[in-house]
């Protein structure tokens, strides 16, 4: 049965007789011998192995190995000469499953550009970097079940289709099954969605939010891990329009321990990856970005800030910066300001709470003053607002009342409603855009090339 | 700190002091005390506290504290003189967060049909029932991710937007970001598809093989878990639009190989549920299906049958029973006949190889004699299949060949074919859908019952 090549590297030990299996990442000609670098993604480093040209069928095995090529390799473990590898494997046999034609595989052994490579996005997880990216994504998805299980947490599956819009804000994609070459239509010359699959207007959803506080309701702490969406038309490097997100919901907890569970929750996984795939994030920080390792120590060993929206506006207005955008108590923060918090001020990830209620949605929970909402945002070096949470506003008069401020009829939250007329507790929690995670990880520059299959304006493929 | 009433269940000791939170299951007025059962969701059964009337604010408390008022208890662990209870709480202080009227709360202590629970989806989760479902739901989840976890495979997320169409066989629903009440039409009268989002048309996938395929050609196991759709108008207990699925793809591996793979991770997930919840399984066994945990026993500790189309058709050609569908090499096995194979003939999970050729998808690698595929359903008791999978064609001209059969264009599939093109290897992969298997492993009747928010047609609340 075949090895795992991770584990060849980090155990294996000479004299032991192994099979690998994977794809050629190069190969080296010698007179009587030849060297190819065998790969087979469970590892950034390949497993080097020598083939003498005794081994049966060497000469036409050598022609067909090139770059891309598939085989597989018996032979054994032996103590090896080259610079960075403690073992190789010295071949008894191998077998070529399918070639790469070197005329006109894409990928050659360079330097390609990562625009080039979303267009082959069905090979681009062949390439160190996307997959070291695509390693470390599994880490934190692994990272991030671990965390809430641990706690008791149940992962619920909210609705990707939904006939409600979660914060009353447009850029929904919609769901149909009428053709759209003949869409019927009423006497009053509106849709007939009488005779759509659902039989009402229905969209993709943009949040799990709500249907995860209804579960909270009935489980106390639980957290959904799935994608949502976004038909917002922005072609830019930090926009998908289809991402995944982590939302977890805690009933009887309040902002103070939305903070603690959320700056828990962020060390845990940036530990997390750290042990589990550390040659991945000493790549990145070779690589990609050289504050890679340094981001994730301070995440890991540093007390985030926490201040309120208030103070964060006095900071501001006292940085003796010229900011692009005005600063202003009633405002919301931009990009700018956010990095400066955390990038220049406390250079550290900074929690900014309490935000003026007008900016923000009507489930958060009113402060006695009214003047603002205990909303939290937690702000990183790069990224800016990285996870947003609130505590949710669990009292039923103050409740309805915002839904009707913000011109929503409560009607349409009947259900919402209910959940603060039986049985009502204080509860928080907060969002975590988990492609945005992933690139203040690795320090990858573009969102595209986080997620294996981006989808982006005119862009969906594979 | 509150503590989970799960683990006070099973590990409190009398004189600790503990604080609870929760909801009010059930309350009993006593002269100079009361009885009140608080469950929190981490367990079916809740925990029993005593309230005397010398604990301040008694009155006003048991006034409000109905069945689903919201609770903190604070007080000390003591041994319980109820039957079927180790210990209580003997409170010291009671503070009520919310009621519950009795007088509308739909939730009171009766039995409720599951078609009613189905119309107040925001509060059912609160019932024994549907707790002990999602409890379950949940560990077979975190089951799935760590058998796959822990064997080196990456979770990957294939996309839900897709502009290709996995198996060529509609029923797939239409996302768009055009106005429907004004689709802009192009001068042939089709509807202009570069005024949508995506610039052609695009839809919700009916499965993430193609790309889960795509991952395993890079990282040698990969497994997706995440939701897919169809558009059909089934208003049955046995389909839903939405749905999770999972679908582990392996390079280097053959039918054989899936098999095996395929019947460790079932028994895998059987018995990690039946360490995790093995209340809620006793739950289900007592009120829901008498088989429940025999055919838990059955799955962990039973070898699963394996024989080819071609015997299964002769079996059931001599069964001696006759069946609505007809019996014939050639047609598809209907569920009566997968049921008798399963439930009646072998009395086990039963996986039934080898399928005609015509009946199967194309990209199913093609025997030697071309009249099957190398396809495995996996068949259980009262379900059915439960599990379809397959070795996929790695080869390119047949698979070129193949698709050209089906009616389809090669020219669609450039990038699939690729991955035949360049370092081809023998892969095989199969298909779970995650509500069937809550559905077998609790017994539920209704599909709908065994995800949280159930969409199907005209039924897409909360």
């Amino acid at each position: 049965m075949a090895r795992r090549i991770v584990e060849l590297l980090r155990t294996g030990q000479p004299d032991e007789s192994v099979t690998i299996q994977g794809w050629v990442r190069t190969k080296r000609e010698q007179k009587g011998f030849s060297f190819i670098e065998v790969n087979d993604g469970s590892s950034m480093a390949g497993l080097q192995v020598v083939i003498n040209q005794t081994v049966p069928g060497y000469e036409e095995a050598i022609k067909r190995l090139s770059t891309g090529a598939s085989v597989e390799v018996s032979g054994v473990l032996v103590p090896s000469l080259g610079k960075g590898q403690r073992i190789e494997v010295k071949a008894d046999s191998v077998a070529v499953f399918g070639e790469a034609d070197p005329e006109t595989y894409p990928l050659q052994k360079k330097r390609h550009s990562f625009e080039f490579l979303r267009e082959i996005g069905h090979l681009r997880s062949r390439t160190n970097t996307l997959g070291a990216v695509f390693r470390v994504r599994n880490a934190c998805a692994t990272a991030i079940h671990q965390f809430f299980q641990d706690q008791g947490f149940l992962w619920v599956h909210t609705p990707v289709l939904t006939a409600s819009d979660c914060e009353g804000a447009g850029e929904m994609f919609a769901v149909t099954s009428l053709n759209l070459k003949q869409v019927p239509m009423t006497a009053q010359k509106e849709v007939d969605y009488s005779k759509d699959f659902f039989g009402k207007p229905t969209y993709l959803t943009v949040s799990g939010q709500l249907e995860a506080e209804i579960m909270a309701m009935a489980f106390s702490n639980v957290y959904t891990f799935g994608p949502t969406f976004r038909a917002e038309n922005s072609n830019t490097s930090r926009h998908l329009a289809e991402f995944w997100m982590v939302e977890p919901e805690m009933a009887f907890c309040d902002l103070e321990g939305d903070m603690d569970l959320a700056e828990a929750f962020l060390k845990h996984i940036f530990k997390q990856v750290m042990a589990t795939c550390p040659e991945d994030m000493e790549f990145f920080n070779a690589r990609i970005d050289n504050s890679v390792l340094a981001t994730a120590e301070n995440i890991i060993n540093t007390e985030f800030e926490r201040l309120t929206y208030t103070d964060a506006i006095a900071q501001l207005q006292n940085a003796g910066k010229t900011f692009e955008y005005p600063v202003e108590w009633g405002l919301d923060l931009q990009s700018e300001h956010e990095r400066y918090l955390a990038e220049e001020l406390f250079k550290k990830p900074t929690i900014v709470t309490d935000y003026p209620t007008e900016i923000k949605a009507f489930y958060m929970r009113l402060s006695d003053d009214e003047q603002t909402v205990r909303a939290m945002d937690i702000l990183v070096p790069k990224i800016g607002e990285i996870i947003g949470g609130s505590q949710r506003e669990e009292r039923l008069d103050v409740l309805e009342r915002r839904i009707r401020q913000q011109g929503l009829d409560p009607a349409d939250y009947w259900w919402y409603l209910d959940l603060r007329r039986y049985g009502t507790v204080p509860h928080a929690g907060f969002g975590l855009g988990f492609e945005r995670l992933v690139q203040f990880m690795t320090g990858m520059g573009n969102i595209r090339d986080v997620i294996p299959f981006p989808r982006a304006p005119l862009s969906v493929e594979f």
